[in-house]
């Protein structure tokens, strides 16, 4: 089993997910309606933290919720403790190991408030810190590189925004994600193709907005731990307040444009990237418009509800950044430097 | 006046905020003790937003206030609203035009929360539509980078947490920042040399954690903006868990790093940079320890409170940016593809 495999089995582990914990997932959702919530207090680091992003637009459209991160060291290194008591706690983590995590849920619990795991490790210390547990239930993740743990656990915050809004169409469409992924990995053979013509590229800039904000992340931090990309994420609307300065003719922009309520405003900043700064674009869409500005683009599985398209709009950006690192003859399976489990405080 | 002029104008902005405005913040905080806050849902865009980050940690350390991001594509392309009766909604803007920031402003009127502007223009859309505005009170900033604005709005946000926390020696300690940026700024000499010998740097990583988490963003956006150098900020925790890949001999590593709760792991970082990966490092400290692992370093003044160590912190970085970018050759004044006020929605 390596990275690439572990890709490829993310239509059967959403599948899984969705045969074997929707109805603890509704049953948390119960107990999370039935208290008075005024927002989300969330800890989470790395691919994790990702997961969080897309957690604070997902929960924020669906359930009028919106979403603190926890800024771990304000627990773990100043005396400041925030008041709780009105807050759904929640931590995220593959591992379920790291202290820092596990203390905002003890803080959590201390106060009163409800607290929620959301881990590939059911016997983990965050699981058994917290009131209830979501199994992230995507199975032993060899790769340091997360890709199937994490799109398991935006299928279960999906899920559980969609169990809290109590929308049958919402709890419907979950069920076609699976396909959508498994439409997504046939890309394989043509996004090959693509990043061999990258394989000098040693830095970029990768747009995403609302919903896809967290995509942008996850693609980013994936270039940096396996491909040595130096890859930054940016929200389509804040990389137009100064960052944009850095943009010469030719630099590589890598944009993740599905269709939606941001599209027409990342459309319009490609127009100007492409036209009068002369980027060099990658566009993952499924609108037309937004593939035709691309130098080169991947084209998305249609008919995904905008709010489930950060599951399926990863996995070409996944397999590209497995191709770009093999490309450039680096170890997909072992970065350098990182570990699977990093145990900050 | 230029950028420069602005850089050394800190001392007298800082000193007339206190003189002029320290009143109208204490008002505020009498508004705000007396409502149930549950958490702040903060608004922002570029080096305002850097602003918000040090509120997140400023605020939760001293007030027990989380603070939630805005995430304004939420209000101005997306349906969702979440609840702010609880909340104190605030918007920062130096110029107070930008309508997604006044959006969240108008939206949280709406529901009948608290709601407090940040501005350095009182005649503006945002402070007109809040209920409360505070005035940053820095003049007219020419330049399209920001720096006196930047270090204004910390210091309302710093004085507006030591109100609500109505702790005199917090708000006597306000009065020294005026001098210690002071002194700050007589590392100009000293800064201008090293910033010469940075002249090819083209990417770099900028560290912080804590309070300073604020100063390596706002550090990595001058260094986009002015000097077109790809800065990526990193908390020094996050950076663990993937991206200390990118790392190779002579990898550029800028650090924040002063006394404090946090420096004992970020000098634990810097170790393992410097002697592991052979990084190549500058640190602005005032810790003999992390200024002896720089490759280069700048002394910043001591006994400054670790709570208003940014305030003090970004004053040689905007330096070296703006040194940076002479000896590159490029214009400080007017950046290429940006503009002082953006108008994103």
């Amino acid at each position: 089993m390596g990275l690439k495999d572990e890709i490829f089995e993310q239509p059967a582990v959403l599948q899984n997910w969705l045969d074997t914990q929707l109805v603890q997932t509704q049953m948390i959702a119960q107990a999370i309606r039935q208290r008075h919530i005024d927002y989300v207090f969330l800890a989470a680091r790395g691919t994790s933290d990702h997961a969080g992003v897309y957690a604070q637009y997902l929960w924020g459209s669906l359930n009028g919720l919106p979403v603190a991160f926890a800024a771990p060291s304000l627990f773990t290194r100043y005396s400041g403790w925030p008041r709780l008591e009105r807050a759904l706690v929640v931590g995220i983590s593959q591992s379920g190991q790291s202290p820092d995590i596990v203390s905002v849920i003890d803080e959590g619990r201390r106060q009163g408030a409800l607290t929620l795991a959301i881990t590939n490790a059911v016997d983990s210390p965050l699981a058994d810190a917290a009131e209830f547990a979501l199994d992230v239930s995507a199975g032993p993740e060899k790769a340091v590189a997360a890709t199937k743990s994490y799109t398991a656990q935006l299928l279960a915050l999906a899920a559980l925004g969609a169990a809290i809004s109590d929308e049958e169409d919402k709890l419907a469409a979950l069920w076609r994600v699976p396909h959508a992924v498994n439409e997504a990995l046939k890309l394989d053979q043509a996004i090959a193709q693509v990043a061999a013509e990258y394989k000098a590229m040693d830095r970029c800039v990768v747009l995403g907005r609302g919903f896809n904000y967290a995509t942008a992340h996850e693609w980013a931090l994936k270039l940096k731990e396996l491909a040595y990309v130096f890859a930054d994420p940016y929200s389509a609307a804040d990389f137009q307040h100064g960052p944009i300065a850095i943009v010469e003719p030719g630099f590589n922009m890598l944009a993740v444009a599905p269709h939606g309520a941001v599209l027409a405003d990342i459309k319009s900043l490609l127009h100007r990237l492409r036209e009068e700064l002369q980027a060099n674009l990658l566009v993952l869409s499924d609108d037309d418009e937004a593939l035709a500005l691309g130098n080169a683009s991947f084209h998305l599985p249609p008919d995904v509800p905008e709010w489930l398209t950060p599951l399926v709009a990863i996995v070409p950006a996944q397999l590209f950044c497995y191709h770009l690192t093999q490309a450039k003859g680096y170890d997909t399976e072992a970065p350098r430097s990182i570990r699977k489990v990093t145990l900050t405080k």
